[in-house]
């Protein structure tokens, strides 16, 4: 049983072999106790009531897509029984429901193991910012885990749960993935509903999944997508099972003179790489001009956007200063100087911007960009809590105001080990596109799964289907 | 010439039978002197220029379709060779180009007559908020004009112009038409570009037509509307010429608890009268909880849109306070104290509203309301210049904020012979349909056009198609 396989293949075969889900609780459990890293999880359910709800499940069916799967959920999305902080214990409440996409989960049969760990109120990339301890890298202990969903990557990428819920504002589900040799899938914003969510910025939020391989982010994001007419920024978003790519794909990728890696040659040749493997994929590359790409992920801690997470704590930070991480409480605080003319001139500035994006994205199907232009260190952190945070988001922090969906996915090692990543992004709506061409990507190089030994599995079999405005598209659940 | 009809059927049948279109020029600028109204234009065209304009011309071109057609414009929209003041001589500027509508119509053919008098910055729906003589409403000048867009208004009802332009952000485009006996169409938000004219709310904005007829509305809307990339907030919106409505048609009109008429019991009665005409003409009539469009009405003013204004003339009012209007101030000056926050705060209530209001518009191809709740007389304005502003909002604030497009169409007069008028309104795109359900209105009752003895035209032979979402579309323009 050490040597199970995390995966959602891997599972169910073993289900159907005659596994049983609470000997799969245990594993989880015992591997929880194995790591030795109690940044990871801030609350774990009591591993008797999850073993008794795995037997609760009956025997093994194959019609639950997610039928013994064990979760881990980020500790600013709820679930009923166990406190939500925001990792701010003054924040703390203990919410009488499951959040909508956790419901929809443990409908399909997952097993919440417990809540992880975030910057504090899900502000930052690097996953430092909390009172709570740091989750150590799954790879490499003297680099930041990255945030901010940082526990929930870590638990993936250690191999003690299938997959995992983070949030994605600024690039919290993408970053961490990426630190840590895993998948990060951000959906369309709306196509996951923000009942029970903690708010960061309520108009570009949304859940994400963690995963080891894309396939199985993918079926996690079919599980969980579905419109909530209590959510006011839900949306109808449809998607279907992941296809083969389309037979041409154009990928547009930032230019020479628009790619930074703040000095890390070695992320450079590993990007340029990436972008060989998808042109040997078939897809055409093509370089464009990413200004106004860079200028509006400038907006999103520069403009109004920070006054949104000012809305959620603005109270307690006059309230209890001190309950509030410093780093946190600086940069929420900036909101207060903001007026609300400030704002429209924000949104005015965005709408120019995303208007010069439009003929570009209207030009290819997708973006490829690097998920971070390099790594920072614990210690970088602590010499600069800012500058280093900044930095991570060069290539995430423009999607949401952007509307654009992502998928963060691990690719060849870099020349000097470090974890190789890339991000395709597109329109809204394009989940399942990005998703099977990044199946390409997580196919290139020798690589484990996260921070495991256990081997890339075969590419899945996709079926080759007709483009998506030719065909009826399914709505996932 | 002194009994020429200014329609578009009317003109163009003139002109084909060989009048001139200086000729018309002519008659034009006699009916401006002939007015005796100072209050309607702020700046003329040059009559001998306007006259070589028309001379320009050529010989009568059946293709262009407002050959000949003069028109006015409301002066927060450029015209080259004229400077724009949206009312305000101290922001007055002289524009080298004609705002991208203008330039529409003007390379239709349409002749600009002058620029047209509005409450100042268009903040305001009674037509008195001006520092330049106030319009006289042309069916009694005991009542107010109605605004914003208050000399455009009574430009048409008096038969100076064929059609004219205005804006519409509250009801700027609505409430004078209803004033004033004749129609106004308030696209589609982004259906017409916004380059070249004043912002109020630039997020909420739209330029608007009035005419004496739907079908000579719809014409010059069907001109005006492209989209213009330079335009952030312009929108491909698609248009098709005037057809006939579908078979069947469900109207949503609000239900007896939510109707308001501020105890004008003459207005009730007619709004009844023109709800009958509209089961009269196949409709179904279907009562709905108005109460969440009510809500959206109030966030206009109380909520965070003022904010928009003020980023527009808070430099102005902090520089030169005494050269705005001091209700203009006083309204755009409650924007400074509001956060970035508050904006968010209101944003998210808006979208909880929408989201209210998302099953009602599901259910209902259209809504019908009364255009204004009650009259309101100069002498009520004087004793306060508040509270009949806002009342005559309430059932246009709404409009914007929720998408819609709407047409205000004449109708029977009431029995105290003031003019009757309801409002039709749908989703974004639907410009088409309620255009069509309102020429079933116009031809409602004994009537004349604006402020004329002229008669109202035959209803327009509208040919049947199948539904929008069946057909192409074609992009007018």
């Amino acid at each position: 049983m050490h040597d199970q396989i995390f995966s959602l293949d891997a599972l169910r075969s073993a289900y159907a072999a005659g596994r049983r889900p609470d000997e799969v609780v245990a594993e989880v459990f015992r591997r929880i106790r194995a790591a030795g890293d109690p940044g990871i999880f801030l609350h774990l359910n009591d591993e008797a009531a999850v073993a008794a709800e795995a037997r609760a499940l009956g025997p093994y069916d194959a019609d639950r897509p997610l039928w013994g799967i064990p979760f881990a959920v980020k500790d600013n999305i709820d679930v009923a029984g166990l406190p939500t902080t925001a990792a701010c214990p003054a924040y703390a409440y203990h919410p009488a429901r499951d959040a909508f996409t956790v419901a929809r989960l443990r409908e399909a049969g997952a097993l919440v193991i417990g809540k992880t760990n975030l910057d504090q109120f899900a502000t930052g990339l690097v996953g430092v910012r909390t009172p709570y301890p740091v989750p150590r890298n799954a790879l490499d202990p003297e680099i930041v885990p990255g945030g901010s969903s940082s526990g929930s990557a870590v638990a993936v990428a250690r191999g003690i749960v299938c997959f995992a819920l983070g949030t994605d504002t600024a690039g919290s589900g993408r970053v961490p993935a990426a630190l840590n040799n895993i998948v990060g899938l951000k959906p369309t914003l709306g196509a996951f509903s923000a009942t029970g969510v903690v708010p960061a910025c309520r108009t570009l939020d949304t859940v994400s999944i963690f995963a080891l391989t894309v396939a199985d982010a993918f079926e996690a994001f079919c599980v969980a997508a579905a419109f909530d007419p209590d959510d006011a920024y839900g949306r109808k978003v449809r998607v279907s099972p992941l296809a083969a790519p389309p037979p041409s794909i154009r990928v547009g990728v930032p230019d020479a003179a628009s790619l930074r890696f703040f000095g890390d040659k070695v992320q450079e040749a590993s990007f340029r790489a990436g972008l060989a493997r998808l042109e040997g994929c078939g897809a055409t590359v093509v370089e464009i001009d990413f200004q106004p790409f860079h200028a509006v992920a400038e907006m999103l801690y520069e403009g109004a956007w920070v006054a949104e997470r000012h809305t959620v704590i603005g109270d307690l930070i006059a309230r209890s200063p001190d309950a509030v991480h410093p780093v946190t409480r600086a940069i929420v605080g900036k909101a207060e100087s903001l007026s609300a003319a400030d704002a429209f001139r924000g949104f005015y500035r965005l709408a120019d911007l995303r208007r010069e994006t439009e003929p570009v994205l209207d030009a290819i199907d997708m973006l490829c960009v690097p998920t971070i232009p390099t790594f920072y260190s614990l210690a970088d952190l602590e010499a600069d809590p800012i500058g280093p945070n900044s930095r991570l988001g060069t290539y995430t922090n423009f999607v949401n105001l952007l509307d654009l969906c992502g998928i963060s996915v691990p690719t060849m090692p870099r020349d000097d080990g470090r974890p190789g990543s890339l991000t395709l992004l597109a329109r809204a709506g394009q989940d399942g596109l990005i998703a099977s061409v990044a199946t390409w990507l997580e196919q290139f190089g020798p690589r484990t799964l996260g921070a495991t030994q256990w081997p890339v599995p075969a590419a899945p079999d996709l079926r080759a289907v007709a483009q998506a405005d030719e065909v009826e598209i399914a709505v996932c659940g």
